[in-house]
């Protein structure tokens, strides 16, 4: 497993990165986004295909190996920047700007587009699932007790429509290193997918967790 | 909700439409790859970014409104291109490509890379959610009653390493309208997570499932 990796970087520089990959993700999702929708003639779409393929030689003259990973500086600041929910450098992510308080609850606004659908004009289960876990994921972290997924259970109450979305989760309790989180999915309309989920604290991450009420370390593992 | 399009196209036509639109959502997935990896000097960014907009604006010039949607033609052939999981057209999907058995068994081979991480060097647990769910789906369709997820439980047995995996799922039973069907993903030395879901075959398609025994229309739903 690649390791969480501290860097002893100050939170100026990570607002510089921010606002140079930040805008390089954007472009990329909209990219993704006119990939699937457009109808311009074939001889625009190869032309596009060629030049993508150059911009993207372009940016692997020079890039790290494997994945992002999660990255953490002194202060505890953490970038998960490849996070397929979360990360602002992957465009497979919306991505979702979570927020938290320290009871243990976590909440997000977004919107999901084309990429998004299962069902015609609706959002696919499987990524109204991988949204929840995130979040439920980020309410046990936001309580203190970060963990991996153990089980996820998710009742689809009705469609989700593709658009305008909320999602919300809380700890509902915790017992030694298990954390149970639920929470659901909305759209204006009320209610449509219900999800609850027993988070871990690794083995391998007790100590550090221990070692955490002195020191920074990451408040969440994915 | 947006419809099923039933589009009179030729096989030949179709056949035409792949070549043109996988090789184009193939370049967006190396780019959203290659923009959570690369290391290049901030001005190759801000330039990748601007091109990457003015791509983006040429294929805006005609798009349709809206999602792809699932299209389908007079001899069956559905086109879900827009999926988040098996769309051809659609670069946040690795895309999957699925194979079934009229018995109600479905199974993928696939490679996830950066771009579906969760904890460092680790599938995101929501990702795999996102996965099952489709096949889970796909072994109910196969079976000859496609369906939209009711429940879905996941059990994390163990990270699923980034990389090459495995996904399959069979139909448990069938009892009117409800689809159970169970599965699990797995990696080189084994299963990591395990699945089971409820896909029930929506109000609204009832009627035109008793059609398709006499007429083509599709078979499945997300």
């Amino acid at each position: 497993m690649a390791p969480y990796l501290h860097e002893s970087i100050p939170s100026q520089e990570i607002d510089r990165q921010k606002a140079l990959y930040g805008p390089l993700a954007e472009s990329v999702r909209g990219l993704v986004d006119a990939t699937i929708r457009t109808e311009v003639d074939d001889d625009e779409i190869r032309a596009a295909t060629a030049e993508i393929e150059a911009i993207t030689a372009r940016l692997r003259t020079r890039q790290i190996e494997g994945s992002y990973g999660v990255r953490f500086n002194s202060i505890g600041e953490t970038r998960p920047w490849g996070n397929a929910v979360v990360g602002l450098r992957n465009a497979v992510a919306p991505p979702l700007v979570i927020e938290h308080d320290p009871t243990g609850r976590a909440w997000s606004e977004f919107h999901l587009g084309a990429a998004y659908e299962g069902p015609p004009g609706l959002v696919h289960g499987g990524v109204s699932a991988l949204i929840l876990d995130q979040l439920l994921g980020e309410a046990a972290g936001a309580g203190g007790k970060p963990g991996m997924t153990g089980t996820l259970t998710l009742r689809y109450r009705r469609g989700t429509p593709l658009g305008r979305l909320r999602a919300e989760a809380h700890i509902a309790r915790v017992e030694g290193v298990k954390t149970y989180a639920v929470g659901h999915l909305s759209d204006a309309d009320g209610l449509t997918v219900e999800a609850e989920g027993v988070f871990i604290l690794p083995q391998w991450a007790r100590a550090a967790f221990e070692e955490r009420q002195r020191q920074s370390a990451p408040s969440r593992f994915e």
